[in-house]
């Protein structure tokens, strides 16, 4: 069968269009759910332009077409979507609505997919088109998928009951604390579209999306202390049926925008950044009163039980076993030149993999040689991928989904490592130092209830500060439990990033990243990433509550990279005794060359 | 003349509102300006109540009143007001809205005067008043001046001319960056409520409000740059109009209200924070379109030029040598027991008088002995002076108006001192030396260009959390040039306490205090404040702009209170620095008895 060109999706799009009588669509990357990743089936804006990346999207009119991207995606947009079809666009200095007013006549009819975008967006969007007389309308389908023949079904993978045991907590527990929540705000019911809020609440996990155990589902839950779960009815087990019980209600999810009018006559909470718009619009077409509010399960899921911390505690000491090995593999085999970055990718996930409790990767590994690495977000794919040079820094951004008898968790690490042969130059040693002292200042941070992440964030920069250097991403994102790798609400990072989450007060139980970096453009990346647990401190003559950091993540750091005149005793002292944990923590499940690597590497500075 | 007691003064309040057919009024602690410090003839609450407090606001119905203060005058507010005539309230706690819904039926018509509050203010309060249908009334005047026979009228002083190469900036250049930024915005006229911004923008001071140097007064400037001061005639002498020149029209402060018509049609920003509702609701009626934004005099006036700089130089070390004066005298004498807190006020202000420059002190000085030292905003008056004890900590915050031919700018420092004889103990040495490795801290932090105030806080308190203690406070705001003490927009503080401008960006060339400190209730209380500077950095390799402090105030820190092993080398270091700084920069100023004290104060650690 002949590929069709993305000239002929385009124009295939643009006769559906006109078949509706539109004048244009929006194609964003998103799925019902405003997950972070998304399925192959909402790969729409892939399909139609080419572009691989994580964030974007396109505007199509009958006449003409862009696509906008961020800083991150300048190169690549240029090399993966032809300029002739769409108009290369950089956000934020480029706008959406700047682009349509230029190319559309007034009177024009602007359609969205009501079930890919936030109420939100529609409304900053429809307030930002009206001056320039273009109409913003929900389209009834979508019209890309119209058009898009072998367009993949949805993932038909089997939703799976997730261990009580694991989970610490029972689903009746949490449906209680929903209800409570429910009751307290005067709201009849919770529409939950966010995935992993649901596999939380339900405590059931799927395979639906590349490395975060959800499954496509909807859940309403009520002030009873009932849910309806609306799922495709092929992932549905009678294992599945018997761990939901009663009170949760198995429905089909293609049944879920039309049971939304049940909610008829009843007060509805959203949360506004889950929720899509299609939600909103049935819930008010039919007759519910919709207030927005953050999702009560999010605060809810990021402070950790008992079991979901020693979840935690058990992957990551497997995790660090996987990771170490890799690392002792690289130091000797890659100074020899014949490693590539996919080859490494490929050999730490086979390291993770002989552990049967890994079920998948938690994100794409970003494994990043020379000045590769002084790109944050880097992901190696075919194009890309560079052989590991001799002599340059690499840096290996990673994370496992562990579940298995003994705990479940979610990891996320960065090492940064020296690849010889000889040594780093001076700079070097002075920038991952400098990084290395804020990762250990805010390891090391105590602070009073109430305190939030923007806070801290500070504690992590200062070194590099003081060099006149910087980093321009945020030093601690939450992390799930057997979940997202990335999880909300707390956050740590400049409050005027304008990233959501720095407000957020920090609550024991929490876990976050801890991972300063620094990128030398075109040269090298520095990043060193631990996961730490936020606990309660007790303290000789304290006033009020005070909580600190438990680090979670034991990998060797590596003492190539550290200029340990720039260290104080202190922070030699939280080395050593850091490495001095990774060494017990490891040798029960090391042995051989394995074990007398990490014994040398986690020798007192 | 008998003097007229409270509750006479509530029923002739009463009285007045039957008159008028209104069931309540509101009483702030407020003027026409907004102003932090008001003049006496605004002292309603006063007054009306016997609260001598600086925060706190009244509200009288024809059968109930209330006193609302916060947690700082608990105490205060039962000493001084009649709680048969005024129940005690405490906010936040308990509000307003509340209390009103509580004793009024609805359909009463409670008063405010829409001089003495914001617009914001009012609607706030409009929208909870409302679904208890009660309604809240703009009053064509003051009913509390109608019943206060003996209100002292508006002071008299003259307004004069600030010398040019002291501002560093001719008013008209200034008033020509406001009508460009009137141009850029699409506004026809701004409208300056807030005296220091007036000040400022005219080159003008004044003496109408204790402790900052303003004239009461208004502004209207326009996109020609030129402006009308509306300003009591007794107010100008022939010298101030010379001064103001052609594109200034002087007019009369009574004529202002009216005045405001002429502004019919014209596009008019206002300060949400600084215009009182009045304003707004004269120019609504009028016909002038009201947009509202920051008072575009806050950020320019924050930013002090070379001149300003220079003055404030200056200032400190006259002040220096000052302080350090008493503070020797205070060494000699308070450990023999015979000065207590208003003495040690009283003498420190004399030292200041010396110095003929100086033209007030910046706010009321903080004298506080012991437990009274635990009480961050504790003023000493006849009722609350003690003698300072001996082998007792003693806390002075004070500071200067200076303004000379040299140089005129705004001091603010506090000392924190052990008054012998004997040591003090090993706890106070402690939460002393934590406080100032804060305080070193924030003064050497080095930061990128867009950091907040907000993201330093942490910095200064990062040793107190360690040690489980924290203090109620911002560790920094802004200061005037020959202005107010507390200026706007930028400010070191928790960014989640509410506290306005700590997201603000920082400038090269603002002026900050530095002061973090430690309060053990009834016992003891500590603080260190030096003015600091912001200051542009060159650093080797730096990617981007950074920037630092420069110290500005200059007095020794008491030894007695430090415990040196708690400091490191480079801590240690910066302490000597200082000190050397200070004894280079008082030589010239000081000799004798006086010299040679801070000479030993100063010798290395």
């Amino acid at each position: 069968m002949l590929m069709q060109t993305h000239e002929a999706r385009l124009a295939a799009l643009r006769e559906e269009l006109k078949r509706r009588g539109l004048d244009g669509f929006i194609i964003p990357i998103s799925d019902e759910h405003m997950s972070e990743y998304v399925g192959d089936y909402a790969q729409r804006l892939g399909w139609l332009t080419g572009f691989g990346g994580s964030a974007g999207f396109a505007a199509v009119t009958l006449t003409h077409a862009a696509i906008f991207v961020d800083g991150r995606y300048t190169v690549q947009v240029r090399e993966q979507v032809d300029g002739k079809l769409f108009e290369h666009r950089g956000v934020p200095a480029d706008t959406l609505s700047g682009w349509l007013g230029d190319v559309c006549e007034s009177g024009a009819k602007i359609a969205y997919d009501p079930w890919l975008h936030t109420a939100r967006w529609v409304s900053a969007l429809e307030g930002q088109l009206a001056p320039r007389g273009i109409a913003l309308v929900a389209a009834d389908s979508n019209p890309v998928d119209a058009v898009w023949a072998d367009q993949p079904a949805p993932s038909a993978a089997a939703a799976t009951p997730f261990d009580e045991a694991l989970a610490g907590q029972s689903s009746a527990d949490k449906r209680a604390a929903i209800a409570d929540w429910l009751e307290q705000h005067g709201h009849d019911a919770v529409v939950i579209p966010a995935l992993d809020s649901i596999a939380w609440l339900l405590n059931i996990r799927g395979a639906d999306v590349a490395h975060t155990p959800v499954a496509l589902s909807y859940v309403v839950a009520r002030k009873d202390g009932s849910a309806d779960l609306f799922i495709a009815p092929e992932k549905v087990t009678p294992e599945l049926a018997r761990h939901l019980g009663n009170a949760v209600t198995i429905r089909d999810r293609a049944a879920f925008a039309g049971a939304l009018g049940e909610l008829a006559g009843k007060s509805v909470s959203l949360d506004p950044d889950f929720a899509v718009a299609g939600i909103a619009q049935a819930l008010t077409a039919a007759g519910a009163r919709v207030s927005f509010a953050a999702d009560p399960t999010i605060l809810a899921k990021a402070i950790k039980n008992t079991a979901e911390q020693q979840g935690h505690r058990d992957a990551q000491a497997r995790d660090g076993a996987a990771v170490s090995r890799f690392l002792r593999w690289l130091e000797i085999e890659a100074p020899k030149g014949g490693v590539d970055e996919l080859a490494a990718a490929a050999k730490l996930a086979a390291f993770r993999a002989e552990d049967a409790g890994l079920k998948d990767l938690s994100f794409d590994t970003i494994s990043a040689a020379a000045g590769h690495a002084a790109l944050p977000h880097y992901k190696v794919d075919e194009d890309s991928n560079i052989p590991i040079p001799p002599s340059s820094i690499y840096l290996v951004d990673s994370g496992g989904q562990y579940v298995g008898a003994t705990g479940s968790g979610t990891t996320d690490i960065t090492r940064t490592v020296w690849v010889g042969p000889g040594q780093p130059s001076a700079e070097m040693r002075d920038r991952n130092t400098r990084v290395l002292k804020g990762h250990i200042q805010l390891a090391r941070a105590v602070f009073p209830q109430g305190t939030a992440g923007g806070q801290l964030d500070v504690l992590a920069r200062q070194y590099l500060w003081e060099a006149g250097v910087d980093y321009a991403h945020g030093t601690g994102h939450g992390v799930g439990s057997f979940l997202a790798v990335h999880e909300g609400p707390q956050r740590i990072a400049k409050p005027s990033g304008g990233q959501a989450g720095t407000g957020q007060e920090l609550f024991a139980g929490m876990i976050l990243s801890n991972e300063p970096g620094y990128y030398k453009q075109g040269h090298y990346g520095i990043r060193i990433e631990n996961l730490v647990l936020v606990e309660e401190r007790q303290i000789e003559g304290q006033e009020g509550r005070y909580l600190g950091f438990e680090t979670l993540t034991f990998v060797p750091l590596d003492r190539k990279l550290i200029e340990k005149s720039l260290l104080t005793a202190e922070e030699i002292a939280w080395v050593d005794a850091y490495h001095a944990q990774v060494r017990a923590l490891l040798r029960p499940r090391l042995s051989g060359d394995d074990l007398a690597w990490v014994e040398r590497e986690t020798a007192p500075l």
